[in-house]
């Protein structure tokens, strides 16, 4: 029986971490329940999870509803070293996962991560927290699940991936893949946010039609794989069938497959190092007709994602800068006030305005994220 | 230094694993080298690779040559428990193989398999020597090298492939993949040995051809793997670069890519558990726009497929009596004495006509195979 703690519950990766605890009440008891702003949702699972912690950071008042469901308020770092959670499933968005990742790794605990921007704003101080202790950090994006299910059994963790000549992420290429190079400036959040393969939130979803998303996973598979940045290259992969490969020295490539239902990798983190059986989630259908097309990234189409690898290979604050600059100037975007071409234009105005820190502390990584978004809101208030 | 014996080292993959052992003179020593008919090639062999020990079965004379080269003339099964052999390489044709895999396997010596009559005729024998003495089977074949990367590190051999849902063979489909149906009977020898993308011997192109080929590896695969018959399927994959999938419980699938070039699974066989480097072998190319396709088999193009499940469900000494007379139906098929549509006609009514042995010897599986032969050309001659 697995104790998890839940952060981030009512959003999308969280929600469906809770279908798979529902699916294996043998194996997953849910022990702790965070989240940000669905106070309501939160308290339903509350009730029916009875979980024996909570956090409701954004809510003030009617926390005597959950003490009256037997739940005792608790913040989400002290939520991610309790004694009675076995692996903190980190599922928060935004910056919000990072301290009680870094707090469960130094205790030792196990995090499943589905939260990007541990990795691409602290992959340094995460992993090396991870390596002190021997925490494990297992990944819940489809594409890390992908490359790591790969690379199970290829000794690639013990010996610095010796055997592995480059990771292929996949990507669908979003909602703009085949939309006139020349009308993309004017392109608009609802168009934006028709996803042709995953049901996601909004921010990863925009973040996909740009590709930052893509290039924010590169830096994530930099610090889960230890691989360098120039042995991670992307693929288009419009049916989102193969979420991710392994090429090896010798020329051989694994790749893992499977229907778009992140309840797949999320159960796998959970599961491993044991597969649990498929219990009512999707199953690939492979009885008709399938094809599976692969295409170059041009690059033209999608400017953001050499943006993140720049920020990624100058490391220090540039990946927290990007990723903060990237967050804000897509809110600005989702609100309508500034246009689909201005994030890769924010995002490169910011950076080139950076000036960083070469081996950060929490606090610099916090601090520069924090100045990536002011800076986006005066560029863009004038 | 492992220190091989090829068994067939003039068939095409012997030959492809001199080439493997050309490639890595710093980890593969050649000490023995056998062939049946092209005494020539062989020696031309012996004269580079300097083994020790050499077997010419078919050439009676001949042999001072050999000596002169300082090589000591053995029987195969000498040479498949000969002291510095480290592992045998079997890639003999047809029955051949047999009696040097197990005295290799029964002393505890790793067998690298690329001879499907091995496991075919005698899967139970080998794999109980196998198991027995804790000895290894490596397979060669691009299909089961690939179910085998695909389940490494899954803890499959050890728990009974509890984790894996089945093993999903994919197949080119031959060179009468397209061909409309009511030709077929009609189709020459010379069509049926045009294979789409991969370039074998003429006995194995047929068997492409009728789709024998996938059967007898699915029969390869059932004793390699240790799954039932019933969770191994086939899919048309006409492209050749998916060897072969695996889907696990979770309704995940990994799959295993690369070239048609059969080195790339012998040096596998070879370097297992690492890696080596890939030298100048084939290299998968995904700097174009690549198209992956799979299709369902149809039944009626392909009866050979059918019988040969049939046969290894019924067991004993059906699979041999399957293979025997398969072997020789494409034997009269390529001399123009029975067209492409008697090959099955002819498997069926010599499967037919067998009375089986259940748990059979290795003197009754080749009494089988002898019988079977025999009863296809009773059956031609009239």
């Amino acid at each position: 029986m697995k104790k998890l703690a839940v952060l981030g519950s009512t959003g999308s990766i969280g929600r469906q971490t809770l279908d798979v605890a529902r699916a294996f009440p043998e194996h997953l008891r849910v022990t702790a329940l965070a989240a940000g702003r669905n106070r309501d949702l939160l308290l339903e699972q509350v009730r029916e999870f009875k979980p024996r912690l909570f956090c409701c950071s954004d809510v003030k008042d009617g926390q005597d509803a959950f003490r009256a469901a037997g739940c005792e308020e608790v913040s989400l770092e002290e939520m991610a070293v309790a004694a009675d959670v076995d692996m903190v499933v980190v599922a928060t968005s935004g910056k919000a996962g990072l301290k009680p990742a870094l707090a469960a790794l130094e205790q030792g605990k196990p995090v499943a991560l589905a939260n990007k921007e541990v990795l691409v704003m602290a992959g340094a101080l995460v992993t090396e927290a991870a390596r002190r202790t021997g925490a494990s950090l297992l990944p819940i994006d489809s594409e890390h699940s992908a490359i790591w299910q790969c690379l199970r059994g290829e000794g690639a963790e013990s010996d610095g991936c010796k055997g592995v000549s480059r990771l292929i992420l996949t990507a669908s290429g979003g909602a703009f893949r085949d939309r006139p190079l020349d009308t993309l400036a004017v392109a608009t959040a609802a168009d934006a946010l028709k996803h042709p393969t995953w049901l996601m939130g909004e921010k990863i979803t925009i973040d996909s039609a740009t590709l930052m998303n893509k290039g924010l996973e590169t830096l994530e598979a930099h610090w889960l794989f230890g691989l360098p940045l120039d042995k991670i290259d992307i693929l288009i992969h419009r049916q989102s069938i193969i979420h991710s490969m392994v090429e090896f020295v010798d020329g051989s490539l694994k790749a893992q497959l499977g229907p778009p239902d992140m309840r797949l990798p999320i159960q796998y983190a959970l599961s491993y190092p044991l597969r649990w059986p498929n219990r009512s989630f999707g199953q690939l259908d492979l009885s008709g007709h399938l094809n599976l097309t692969f295409e170059q990234v041009d690059e033209r189409r999608y400017p953001c994602l050499g943006l993140a690898i720049e920020a990624g290979r100058t490391g220090g604050t540039y990946p927290a800068v990007l990723n903060g600059a990237d967050e804000a100037a897509v809110g600005l975007f989702l609100q309508g006030r500034v246009g689909f071409g201005d994030i890769a234009v924010l995002v490169r105005r910011v950076l080139d305005a950076h000036v960083g820190t070469a081996k950060p502390s929490l606090d610099e990584v916090l601090a520069a994220d924090a100045w990536a978004r002011e800076r986006v809101r005066e560029l863009v208030e004038g």
